[in-house]
Order: C-alpha cells, then sequence, then structure tokens
C-alpha cells in the first residue's frame, strides 16, 4: 500500500471507489449496496463494470479467499443509480479455490447475476511464459485525456477515472478509423491504489472502443475478467480491442497491465452495438 | 440441416453428442442427464466443454431463444461419468434476450455452476467488420490426426471429436515448443453437423494448447463461449492459443470458423497448469 497522500495531495478518509461499492449486510448472503451516481455512462446509468465490482466486493465478504480470478457477469437489465439488493450463494469453498454467485437487483428487479472464482495469487509460483507486452505509451504526463475540456453529458465515470491516450482518439476528434485497438494509460482520480478488487471495474471503465469505428453506443450482455496479479502501485497500462463486429454484437478485449510490467487483468465482453 | 447420410455413410437415429447430453425433466426446473464415458480427457473424467454443453442443452429446455450467445461456466470440481442432476433458473427473459443459471450436481455434490444469455442469430443485421480471418490450413484430407495410432489411456473424447492438424503438434513428437499457437479442424467424427449447442463442447474439444509448451496438465477454472453465428455444414477451422502462462494458471483463447469463413464462436478458459 503506498501513501498516497504523498502523491496526489490530500488522502481520502475512504476513497470514491470503496464508499460507492460498499456493501452493508443485511442478513444471512444478503447484502445492500447504493449505486451512486458519479459512476454513471450517460444520467442515471451506472456502468457496469461498477456494478460488478460492486457485486464482487459482496462477494469478497463471504469468502476465505482475498483475490476473484475469474468474475463472470451477465446482464440482465440496465442498472439505475439508487438502492440495490445483492443475494450471495456461496457455491464451494474448497482447499486452493472458492467460487460463489450473486445476484444484484433493484426494486426486485434483476439487473446482474455475477459468479466468481476467487483464490490467493500472494505467493505465485510457477513458470512465467509471455507471448505479449504492455503498450508502449509515452509518459502519462506526455499524454492527453480524451475527456478534459468537453461536456460528460452525464459520464461522471469520467471524473473517477484518469484516463490518458497518446493521442485524441478517432472518436474524439469527430472522425471514424478503421481498426478499433486503443491504449492509454488509467487510474482512479482521487488517489486510490488500484487492488484486484478495483480490476473489475476498470476493465469497463474505458470509453467503448467501437467508438473508433464509428459506433455510437455499446451495451455489454456479458463480461468476464480474469485477474492474473495483485497490481503494484502506479498508472496502468491498458489495451482495448475489438476484432468482431458481426451481427450487431461485438466483443471487447482489454488488458491491464501495472506500472511494472505485469498484467494484472484480462478481459472480454460481448456486447451489442 | 444436411442429410449425414450422403457424406459418412449411416446416418445415425440420434448421434452421439445429442444422445450423451440429453436431458431428461425431473420436475420444474430441474433435469437429469447421464454423463457418458464417450467424452473423457482421461479415465471416467468427463471433459469441461461436455458438461457446459449438457447445461446448455438444459437451459434451451427452459428458454424461448434458441441461440446461446454467451455462457459462462465455473467448474467448482471435476465431473465424472454417471448420473447428473441439474437445476436451473431463469433469470430474464426479455424482447431479444434471456439470461438462465444451470447448477449441475453429482451425488449431491455441486460440479459445474454455468450462467447463460441466450438470443436469437437467425437473422444476422447490421455491419460486419472483422480484423482477423480464418485460419490457413491445407485441406483436411491432406492434414493428420494428432491422436490416431496412439494409446488415448481414457481420452475417449479423441474417438467422437475428429481434430486435423496440419503436421503433427509437438507435445505428439515428444518435444516442447516456444510458442502455444495451433491450427486445426475439427468435426464430429459420426457426422453431426455443428450447431449452436454443439460449440460450447466444441471450444474445449482439443487437447490442452499449453501441451505445446510442455506442460503436462490443464484444469479448467473458467470457461466463457460467445457464440457469434450459427455454423454452415463442414469442417470447422479452428485455433488454440496460450499467451499468458503466470502463477500457475493460463488462459486458453480459441475461435472456431465455418466452412463459409464466418466466426463461430469464441472462448477464453482460465486453467490451472
Amino acid at each position: 500500500m503506498v501513501d498516497v497522500s504523498d502523491r496526489r495531495g490530500d488522502a481520502p478518509e475512504a476513497s470514491v471507489f470503496d464508499s460507492d461499492t460498499g456493501c452493508v449486510p443485511d442478513g444471512r448472503a444478503r447484502w445492500r449496496a447504493a449505486l451512486s451516481d458519479r459512476w454513471s455512462v450517460r444520467a442515471g446509468v451506472p456502468n457496469g463494470g461498477y456494478l460488478l465490482a460492486t457485486c464482487v466486493r459482496a462477494l469478497a465478504g463471504e469468502l476465505p479467499f482475498p483475490d476473484p480470478i475469474a468474475v463472470s457477469g451477465h446482464f440482465l437489465r440496465p442498472g439505475r443509480v439508487g438502492e440495490a439488493e445483492l443475494a450471495t450463494q456461496v457455491l464451494r469453498a474448497g482447499r486452493r479455490m472458492a467460487v460463489a454467485d450473486c445476484l444484484l437487483s433493484q426494486d426486485e428487479q434483476r439487473a446482474l447475476r455475477v459468479v466468481a472464482t476467487f483464490a490467493d495469487l500472494g505467493n505465485p509460483a510457477g513458470r512465467t511464459r509471455l507471448r505479449n507486452s504492455p503498450p508502449e505509451l509515452p509518459a502519462p504526463e506526455r499524454c492527453v485525456s480524451a475527456t478534459s475540456g468537453i461536456e460528460l453529458g452525464g459520464a461522471s465515470i469520467a471524473e473517477q477515472v484518469e484516463i490518458r491516450f497518446a493521442e485524441l482518439p478517432a472518436w474524439r476528434l469527430g472522425r471514424s478509423d478503421d481498426v478499433a485497438d486503443v491504449a492509454y494509460w488509467m487510474r482512479f482520480a482521487d488517489g486510490r491504489p488500484t487492488d484486484v478488487l478495483a480490476l473489475p471495474l476498470l476493465v469497463d471503465a474505458a470509453p467503448p472502443v467501437v467508438w473508433e469505428i464509428g459506433e455510437a453506443t455499446s451495451v455489454t450482455v456479458e463480461l468476464t475478467v480474469h485477474v492474473r496479479a495483485r497490481p503494484a502501485a502506479g498508472w496502468l497500462a491498458c489495451r482495448s480491442r475489438t476484432r468482431h463486429r458481426m451481427s450487431g454484437y461485438h466483443e471487447e478485449d482489454a488488458e491491464i497491465w501495472d506500472s511494472g510490467g505485469v498484467l494484472v487483468a484480462q478481459s472480454r465482453q460481448l456486447a451489442i452495438v
């Protein structure tokens, strides 16, 4: 844990992320959360990764391992800012990993089904072999924000997650590119260090990469995140890519690498254009 | 549907896949299946994709849409050949898609949690943009089986799914390669045409690609399949790849392209070495 006050000024008592994903026990295997308006993709509609991370927080409270190595979320309907109820079920707690599911509802309408496998990534062992590397980006201070100085239109998540590109993305320049493949730096705006619980949000926190190829919207059907390592402090180097846009659906693949050059999360989502 | 008798000799009354994934209703939202010994990866242990496809069959019986566009399975313990009970729950049936989950148990021990989103891929609309293409392979008749003439050691799945490589993979030659990236043809050995219900099995039916880099085992933690289109009849062109082997875990990505050059399924699994 780094002392964020050294880096970013005032150290918040609790980070925005921690307070906004906080789940309060509400009986056995039940939790309550208040979905905040600070992680929205448009007015009143919270980001899907924020909902996913809230479910992961509840599950972390139920399971004996710290690291959500595989988290799958199937979206049933869009969430909305306000109260949410989370019903959890531990499916198996084994010696090496544990699996549980969570159903997030609002006003008794089911919004998100999550299944998560937790394990312990604290003592990594075994060989490492990579056929990939972090994106190459200029230093963050030489990169640009895609959202500073523009009207966010209710996309409040852009105020919580700082994202910097080597150059302005195509959608920001009002043009459409041939390729949906972008690299960028990312971190929490309030200086909260990234941890494994934040990764299910962060893999979904950048603007949809299909904006690069001229698609205006992207609604997540399913999102799976694999947490591969515990992130070191500092900026995250990220990559998002869509290779197959077919029949009204596309996948978005994301990678997050930490400041030590370690792949910390890999995700794929299926989304509707 | 093609007439398989034209292509492969005797047309089976029911294919091995259909009979071995058949689920019998057992009350409301409950099904029974008999896991066969014909899809095993080693003696008595059925392939994970076979378990997944069995759950998808049960869910197809509950939902008003035909195509399982997103299927996530979290493995709780290895399955075994024999009776299985499947408990399903419809989470949402909307106008455009429906979501349900399934819990597969054997002797009251939970083995697999599946969540699936179904939709209708029958009338594909919208633009197609691909930044990828099917693997280039010599014609199937000029390719080789990796398992013909060797002792299968209980890996009966190799008798049900025909797989042909351009040349024998590294593991088959007793050596270890630097890269875990293989291409191959695939089809059911009994001539059953591939359909969307078979894809959750087929994405997991090839030998683990980490065998190429000298790893002896691969145990699936989580497997997500996105079905992107309904497959045309004929051989499937497939690709499997592992890029990140870290801390005892690796991901395996698979793609399946049909004989018309259409991407029909994309999958990723997180597995333990």
